[in-house]
């Protein structure tokens, strides 16, 4: 999370509030980014996939408003330094050359990173919100925390193969090999 | 991960250098802060499982050259975006003003941000390790993984005390509140 200068980890609810500005930013980020990256891939269930995970990251921006709604405050305007680091490698893996299943490959594996990193990062906030008594906050992150979990398995799936008859691996797999 | 102009995407065994590329300079990245990291933190504990976990990381690092010797080449200089920017939020919350144990437990969620980053690009290259059949760099990249879940479930236990009688999130939640 990127620090204003104002900010200030004196309690355990700044320190929420500062987890919660976070994750904000970085949902918003990937809002942004997700439809780019749906139109660039090339498998359609994987296209089929982002779109639903758009649909997902939207709820859960609103899932945090109804957060802030409970604490009582709007976060502060914070950049997550971390999804602009994640996506700007997406954006890079985009812009290679390169076979387009074998793209697809890297793409999906970039995703994981970053439904990991939402993975922690919501992770730490449902900690404090526990550690705070905040039930209701508690359950609202549970909620999310599961369908980022869902997202990750998924997007393994789709690239082992688990969901269809031929994962996105295997068909990178059989990518020409000029450069070996 | 930083691709370089000259990074291609033609063939999986590319999309597993360009992994192997990425993850090699995000450890490299994690070596270097994680002795600052350790000096910061107040509790013992955490600062014993930070100095471990740079062992650990020094030992992967040498486990990523090995499976280079198999792979016949050495990695492209990469930058990895992404952990640069996960280190940079690090950074911040050590600049940051405030309590020293609610600093500690926004340390440690950080620090889970990077496992999982791990946890993510080394699931990634193996599995794209495993559809190319290199048993022996599965294998070296499954003994780096189980370190790096090991990690991550030893930060949880460290922030939410299960390994101890008061978890670091539970000595935050003391903190004074003079903002609240």
């Amino acid at each position: 999370m990127k620090k204003e200068a104002s900010m200030k980890l004196n309690t355990l609810n700044q320190a929420l509030e500062a987890e919660l500005a976070d994750i904000f930013d970085a949902e918003q980020q990937l809002v942004k980014k997700l439809p780019e990256v749906a139109k660039s891939v090339t498998s359609s269930s994987v296209r089929e996939a982002l779109e639903d995970h758009l649909e997902e990251t939207r709820n859960q921006v609103g899932r945090l408003e109804r957060i802030f709604e409970i604490l009582g405050h709007r976060p502060s305007a914070e950049t997550c330094e971390a999804m602009r680091g994640l996506l700007e490698e997406t954006d890079e893996i985009l812009a290679c050359p390169g076979d387009k299943n074998v793209k697809d490959a890297v793409v999906i594996g970039g995703l994981q990173r970053v439904e990991h990193y939402e993975i922690a990062a919501y992770g730490t906030a449902r900690a404090f919100a526990e550690q705070l008594e905040l039930q209701d906050v508690v359950d609202l992150l549970q909620e999310t925390l599961d369908e980022e979990f869902a997202a990750d398995k998924k997007l393994t799936a789709l690239a082992e193969g688990g969901m269809f008859r031929s994962g996105v691996n295997e068909d990178a797999s059989h990518a020409q090999q000029p450069g070996l």
